[in-house]
């Protein structure tokens, strides 16, 4: 590990002197023969050559990655670790410490948590690992409670921090009167970003149930639409300032660009996505290639909504959703499992960097402190996002069958974690605009590394002690169909009484679905129940564990195993083991074919 | 595809007219304020706004791996098509329509196929996926032949070809005297290279017994060292000879390059396995990132390998070689599929990528034609090599046990195929040091359309016609153990000979790694025989056909199911499947603890 973040360290401070990074897309050959003629030494053949540029790029990213996988082994080595922090604190104070040795070596930080690495390259695989994950049915069962609280709940924190941090600048012993209103609620909007990978992270490791899961999930997704949006607009609207007046024609573009953000990104999403289903289709002959449909258009969906200056991480989520479900149909068992295998290992890779880069970029000379703004920024984030949690589910609630109870309430007060999202929107201000942009950046950090750090460590402890639902989901052949049989009744239930809601809906979609869009989307030839695909997976799944259930087994299991065996299990005969298998096999046959 | 491909088309023409790539680099928000005083319209809020410099670069490397995959998408569509012709053939045609639509909008080809983009991304992952599949095996018993036949196969061809072109350019009707001899070596140490990429995919295809295959396996594996190392030989001397003499000593240090480039390489590798295989040995608590290590040690070692000059693909090749054994006993049953499934992909999409952006870099303004020394050239490529064959194995047979028949270097002889790694080294030429460089591009892609094109599609016909011994090979058991005994039985007889041979290096090789290498790099408690692992993997593949099987089932098929159902199965009852599972578990157990 050492050896590694000297090399990382190393690299990092002979790319920090050049100029730019293009240069290492030069040719290995730089025709410099004119250049050579003076020093007729250097045209002698070596037997040695080093040529560093031709590579930096791939092996600086690749000495990133791996020192990135051995903060995470290397976290996990030692079982009590895990138990007492999330990984996230661990990866923030490697990252500080190289960041520390590279300032140390060349008094600057590496370029490593660009806003635009951030955006294009780290982000996407954490928002397409949560999209295709994602219970689907769960997230559209809250759908209603999930947009009143992330929409609302967004708006309500923005503008109020943005607004008390602005009554606090009027306050002229504090230093902070040259900040106007526009600057404040732009930091209160970017501030207010509640971070997608930092508290799901804690969330899944505490596993907690499934409608607290989904309103945590469905705020970080939603959140960054609004978020961004906000920021957008008020940059727009600083710039303007300068120059004119704000007319009320800017105000409505801002709300209707909340629609098109939001529903555009969706649209682009669900297109992409049906294009990806149908385009496995066809690859029957050639499956080596069926995972790079996945990945591809749900990252081109993400591009195409990015540079349309609408919500990528929506519709790379829609996208996700949408054709994880003809697509695990079409492919084959091993483009599946590599799909989401990979999707997992790329998403846990972002998320270690993202981490560690947030570490890295800490240290730095960008920074200005003030105790007031500080302070008042971290006390503002806490109660107003305790506030609007509490006054939204308060009037949510009254409309849910399950409502939110007060610890369910509590722990998503206590659960908004900010992360790299701000931090990257932050280092984004354009410097013209906002001379306090170090201030706004130290405020952020200190904001970040708070709710990482003391709330990120306390926050299991807390789930565990409020004793909070935790969820214990198994898929299982029965649960499924009952689920179904209960579905049609309550659709039918509804029919009757002219009720119409989620349930009906649904019966519409599956009608239409199996009628038209699966005949387009779905191969020929594929087994017509989904319960039968279920039944397959899990017998596959079974294989699987079975055979690798022997590799992890401790020793004491192993002799409580010993005595079982004697007992129960007699030696087969190899007609035996044929029948066996012939009668699994026919049986698998059998049922598909029913 | 139209669609696609328009859009391709599109963004390359707007990319080609940018002076560099870096400026998609910038951020999102350029602090252009001061440009925007003087048009206040500009500053109003939009409800939609694009931005395409942004994402431009992951946009188009994803558009145009989407392009390449519907390319083969397309190309396997229809049944027909692949038995005519190799995919490379529609491939490059596919890529050469692309650029001249692109050339025919503006003029210029883009710059898909430079050197850097060649050897650092496209090249690795198939050469990731050759070494990690290459049947390590057959290769070490044929290892005095495959080295035999590349090092002065690779060295009969370049020198062969390049003296032969000098002798043509003493004609003076033919316009070619201002070529030297060193310029002439050069061309043909390039023209030489012949393409890992494309002689493969054929021969897979083609299915051809082990021996041959390995020989083409292994040339292009060897002959890469040695023509780029001749190349780096021949540029040096050609810049010296502009200057002063080329001394004794420069020649020494051309051949001490080549071991340092080969043994250097190979050294590299092991290190580099070694090293991956020691850490996936501590990953079993964050097995989502087993396949990074793979991928990321061995491309780290190509990436070192080529910073020093020295040859990446035997690095890499070595690195999957060592990593391989121990990695699959380390890693999880996902993690083994992923990283086979992701190797495969990656290196079918570098493939078909690399064909089509060598059809793309055909079209331009680089050509310069001689009839003359484009025919000699095809010619001379085609003697040599017919030339190099017969004599070189008429030697080497002498020393096999089984010796290369007639037919067998017939094939070997008409499958040099010459592809990407001699066109981007073409590419690489210095202008100032070679100043007839587009000759020697247009004759590099006459050979290259020539061999791919005419030799690509009678390969397979030849074969058949010539009716070479094909491969059947299939895991089992039973073969695995008797071909075990064998071993250490004709290592007992060669020691009681007291012939030292290489099956007594396989076994000295064997203990060792037994009592050393196992201990260090695999995780404790895994089974102790890989006879056991071997049978685990054949379970688990089993398992997995069974529930595929029925995906693919023609009704014709169904139909002869269907009657032998009625007959042999009976329902079973829940205690038969509960007992049944017992038994195949706890037998999969028992067979561990043996």
């Amino acid at each position: 590990l050492l050896l590694l973040l000297s090399l990382v360290c190393c690299s990092a401070a002979a790319s920090v002197d050049k100029p730019n990074l293009s240069k290492s897309f030069l040719p290995h050959y730089e025709p410099d023969g004119g250049d050579a003629v003076g020093s007729s030494q250097d045209t002698r053949l070596h037997v040695f050559t080093v040529d560093y540029d031709y590579v930096q790029i791939p092996y600086e990213v690749t000495l990133w990655i791996l020192l990135a996988s051995f903060a995470k082994i290397g976290f996990h080595l030692y079982h009590r670790l895990p138990r007492l922090m999330p990984e996230s604190c661990i990866l923030i104070a490697i990252g500080t410490l190289v960041g520390a040795i590279i300032f140390a070596s060349d008094h600057k930080s590496p370029p490593v948590m660009s806003t635009s690495i951030y955006f294009l390259y780290l982000l996407p695989p954490i928002v397409l690992e949560e999209g295709y994950f994602m219970p689907t049915r769960p997230f559209f069962e809250n759908f209603g409670s999930i947009i009143w609280w992330s929409v609302l709940g967004s708006l309500l924190n923005s503008f109020g921090i943005g607004l008390s941090l602005y009554g606090i600048c009027q306050i002229e012993a504090f230093g902070l009167t040259d900040l106007n209103l526009l600057q404040n609620l732009l930091f209160g909007s970017m501030i207010s970003a509640v971070d997608p990978v930092a508290a799901l992270v804690v969330f899944e490791e505490a596993s907690v149930n499934e409608p607290l899961y989904m309103m945590i999930f469905g705020e970080s997704l939603l959140n960054d639409g609004i978020t961004v949006v906000l920021y957008n607009i008020f940059i727009a609207f600083t710039q303007m300032h300068r120059y004119e007046e704000i007319e009320s024609i800017d105000v409505f573009a801002g709300f209707a660009r909340f629609f098109v953000v939001g529903l555009g990104g969706v649209l682009f999403g669900v297109v992409f996505g049906f294009l990806s289903a149908l385009m496995t289709r066809f690859t029957h002959n050639v499956s080596a290639i069926e995972p790079l449909m996945v990945f591809m258009f749900s990252y081109l969906s993400y591009l195409s909504a990015e540079t349309l200056y609408i919500s990528g991480i929506l519709a790379m989520t829609a996208c996700a959703v949408t054709m994880k479900k003809y697509v695990e149909e079409n492919v084959s068992q091993n483009s599946y499992t590599t799909i989401k295998y990979f999707m997992k290992m790329l998403s846990s890779v972002s998320e270690t960097m993202i981490f560690m880069f947030m570490g890295v970029s800490t240290v730095g000379k960008n920074h200005e402190w003030n105790w007031a703004f500080v302070i008042f920024t971290l006390l503002f984030c806490l109660i107003w996002r305790t506030l609007s949690v509490f006054a939204l589910f308060y009037i949510s609630n009254k409309f849910r069958t399950y409502p939110f109870t007060l610890k369910d309430q509590l722990i998503i007060s206590y659960s908004g974690l900010r992360g790299a999202s701000s931090f990257s929107l932050a280092f984004l201000l354009p410097v013209n605009l906002f001379p306090r942009k170090k201030l706004f950046i130290t405020a952020t950090l200190v904001v970040i590394y708070f709710t990482v750090f003391i709330q990120g460590i306390t926050i299991g402890p807390l789930v565990r002690y409020l004793d909070v639902r935790k969820t214990n989901k198994k898929e299982s052949i029965n649960e499924e169909i009952h689920v179904r049989l209960m579905d049609h009744l309550k659709a039918g239930v509804e029919d009757i009484c002219g009720h119409w809601s989620h349930y009906q809906l649904r019966d519409k979609f599956k009608k239409f679905d199996n009628k038209y869009l699966k005949k387009i989307l779905i191969r020929e030839h594929q087994p017509k129940s989904s319960i039968v695909s279920l039944y397959k997976k899990m017998e596959i799944k079974l294989a699987i564990e079975l055979a690798e259930g022997g590799m992890n087994i401790s020793e004491s299991s192993t002799a409580a195993l010993q005595s079982g065996r004697n007992q129960q299990v007699h030696r087969l005969s190899p007609t035996e083991v044929k029948l066996m298998r012939d009668v699994l096999a026919h049986n698998l046959y059998q049922v598909r074919q029913r």
